[in-house]
């Protein structure tokens, strides 16, 4: 394994970590047991990359490479000890869930590319990889996902995140540091996005009764 | 790319529309954002031919052709400027819908034939291609789905489309003409079924209580 | 077809047969029509099974052997005629979805034992396999699943069987016999921790506020 892939497999680890302790921190607040939360920091962090897996058409990493067990192992006893007793588990899941989405984006997007899709349908594969994870994981928790909230910007920073890698890859000036700092403008707005109430226009431009 | 193939794309491409239109409309009664619009367009239109591309183990048509990525933004635009104005969304919204069934369990079904499938599988896959996107796009909205509701005969229609267009296939009588007939009849009995409340039996022949 | 595959054809159908007549059971207590409740059961008792196949990378069984479509339609008519009128609908419910989740985990786990996955993967699958039909079946209800109900043990029972299996496989002990045994545990564990109500830890240490 060379230092690039090191790096991709890092990356792509520490998302899977993000999405699994959002995963925990969600099964804590509805009341789930142990085996609960680390089903569902399961679903949220390897979801999205099996889809990504899939669709791409090489047998999912989750399913061959027992390492991506830890992390949602690891998740689901940090929630447990630690993060359980916070303040205001909303601010944190919604920190961990920025980060997970951050590096999905990424790395979804490079897979995609490494494949061979176009850059459409790569930038496409790699929103779908970093919203998908959460969206499952807030579907099977009975949850309106936060990917639907108006409140919200959830999705804006991944499409732009993934458009901006495309870019990178194309031109050939995709780099470790290039791609961290493309996790890190997404992270960004989509933390300061939530915290300032970020909105973007509504589906409907004349509101009516929601029969 | 031949005659038969252009007619199956532009039939195909005019069922994603519809479906996206049903996901944009849906986002606008729930009081989603144009994000989450345009990602519920996209996951009611593209998803259940993204399973069906799976299953028969074909790369998913919606992330190698960016084509695919063209109605979903149409129906988003469409929905924002002129849909959210019209009285009776939920109308609306059931005629699109029927639209995409009608169009879907076709190509699914001959998508499935095409590649293969045996024609009960084949007739299978067509029912699941036509209902899939519109069973995602309820369930991540957290809606109980259409096709669940007792008051309607929603997959009935898609299952006998499904049925008619294998025999039609197998049968060596599938034409352009004879494929649009069988759609035409699936929108119909869809859209009459919902305006005259045609229902079905229901599941359990003696009603208890619900525990 | 050798012995070994027809027991593992018939173990896999009877699994299948037993989450149809859960999906139509619930088709039954959320007040769906005939049309819903095959759906349900279709969804409840494929859907794993779909997901395992597509994860190892091989055709769904359900969309290639359309004898699996026999246990839905069985399933659907079973509970029109005489399960809809039985006394303490979810305790039916309950021991059906028992027996699914005992014979998928050892199916499940078996196939990807077979297909070359290493252990922990092969394990990992058997799980998904075995709740997975399940929590599609809820998720698409609109309830939220039985896999996340803290008042329950749900998933444990197929872990421990899971991980009974491949070490029965690798030893290269598994037997019809031993197969068996596994999901005659599996089951056991799965109805009395739902009787006594067993339960597991919540994720929570600390039970906060649920904002």
């Amino acid at each position: 394994m060379d230092a690039a892939s090191s790096a991709g497999l890092a990356a792509d680890l520490l998302g899977v970590f993000f999405f699994a302790v959002s995963g925990s921190l969600l099964a804590a607040r509805k009341g789930f047991d142990l085996v609960g939360s680390l089903l569902l920091a399961s679903l949220a962090s390897l979801g999205g990359g099996v889809v990504r897996d899939l669709i791409i058409g090489v047998p999912p990493a989750a399913f061959t490479a027992p390492v991506y067990l830890v992390p949602p192992l690891l998740a689901t006893v940090l929630v447990y000890f630690v993060l359980s007793g916070v303040e205001r588990v909303k601010r944190v899941l919604v920190v961990f869930d920025a980060g997970g989405l951050a590096l999905f984006c990424i790395t979804g997007t490079v897979k995609a590319l490494e494949a061979g899709l176009n850059p459409f349908s790569a930038a496409l594969l790699g929103v779908t990889t970093a919203v998908g994870g959460g969206l499952l994981r807030d579907v099977v928790a009975n949850e309106i996902p936060q990917l639907f909230d108006p409140r919200d910007i959830y999705a804006l920073p991944a499409m732009l995140g993934a458009a901006v890698v495309t870019v990178l890859y194309v031109t050939s000036t995709f780099t470790l540091v290039t791609g961290m700092l493309a996790a890190s403008l997404v992270f960004s707005l989509r933390v300061l996005g939530w915290r300032y109430g970020w909105r973007a226009p509504l589906a409907a431009r004349v509101q009516r009764d929601r029969r």
